[in-house]
């Protein structure tokens, strides 16, 4: 057995992509080892073979698998004797439903606090790509003048957070006393943010943050003992 | 076997409790039958006994289970060899935040663009009662006052839904192929809108509004065959 991911990387072994983060949480809950290959944005085109435009992308005894969503579902098939993912087809389909949750009310406001911070800690070789790209989707306004709002964003980002606060008043994860990928998807964007940029996205009190500090304690601190902020 | 279901009600048969429609749906989910029995705001403490403060409550062959989630959790333990409303403890778990979600999104906006609506189609004996406990909710404002910004609130409310829009792109329920317990949690409020209020809350070619159709289709029509608005 043969496992390699191509992780988005920036210099100082700093890993951000929160789609990426998925995967590697998903590698650890299945108990599997697994070679993880740092890759810079301009990079991608020439992974495993070629043809791939984003990452994760895994390699599993040559298979190639791209998009952290159909990785889950490979390792889910392929490794089903180890610890389940997903807990059943009703479970995946609401873990689907938790990662629309994240990319609409996680995904997009982070991205806005933090891109400056993306942008510097990036590899020289893909800052201009990083800036160009990040421009046009938001709108041809600068990386600089998009953070520079995020202080008047974090009320209505903390308080989009009801929901996740809510249901984690009486669980301890997302999946009940055991975390399941639906509770992968969302560290994932708060793995970026660590990652990258020393602002706080959390207040210290906020029951969100004691879910995070239980996921960044999984599988012995993966999470954790990376290259961070905070 | 005896399963009594006590329904918030309004005159002309209008059944319009979001929390009662999802125990409407499981019941009928786990191909049940019941006695569905109307209730007034102020009958609510004189019901099953007493000592019950919100519907919906259920009766089953003398015992009294009151609260949604509880008797979710009651006709799933007690129904097991019937269909699953969560598809184990993950898909329970994941039904959990879902609920939470359609709190925080659906039931807390909709609440003020029909709110006045509701109070106009209560029974007589409800409307004091519902007045001056909701314009207590909404800081003294009146009921007439909130639902007055609606058209307002609507962009808003429609935005917020993107989660669900999302997610329903690739699948046909919440649940997958089929529906379970979290679809029904999230058709609670807009059987609450549909039945008390002419005002449209998703416009027809919401991917929502298609989601909606199939959930009002499911048992023989359960929820469409209501009293109702559209």
């Amino acid at each position: 057995m043969s496992l390699v991911l191509y992780d988005l990387a920036a210099p100082g072994g700093r890993r951000f992509s929160p789609n990426c983060w998925r995967t590697t949480m998903a590698l650890a809950h299945k108990r599997l080892e697994w070679e993880s290959r740092p890759t810079l944005f301009t990079e991608i085109a020439g992974i495993a073979g070629g043809g791939q435009r984003t990452v994760p992308v895994l390699e599993d005894d040559g298979t190639v698998v791209g998009d952290s969503w159909k990785i889950a579902e490979h390792l889910e098939t392929r490794y089903a004797d180890r610890p389940s993912l997903f807990g059943g087809e009703t479970g995946k389909r609401l873990a689907w439903f938790v990662q629309q949750w994240a990319i609409t009310e996680l995904h997009a406001p982070i991205f806005r606090m933090i891109v400056t911070d993306i942008h510097d800690r990036l590899a020289p070789a893909d800052q201009p790509y990083f800036r160009a790209s990040r421009e046009k989707r938001l709108g041809g306004r600068t990386l600089e003048a998009v953070q520079a709002e995020r202080e008047a964003a974090l009320p209505t980002f903390r308080a989009a957070l009801a929901p996740l606060r809510l249901a984690l008043a009486s669980q301890a994860f997302l999946g009940g006393a055991a975390p399941t990928y639906a509770d992968y998807v969302v560290l994932g964007p708060f793995q970026w943010a660590r990652a990258m940029s020393p602002f706080r996205l959390l207040a210290e009190e906020d029951a969100v943050a004691t879910w995070l500090g239980r996921c960044l304690d999984l599988y012995n601190g993966l999470a954790r003992r990376v290259p961070a902020f905070y």
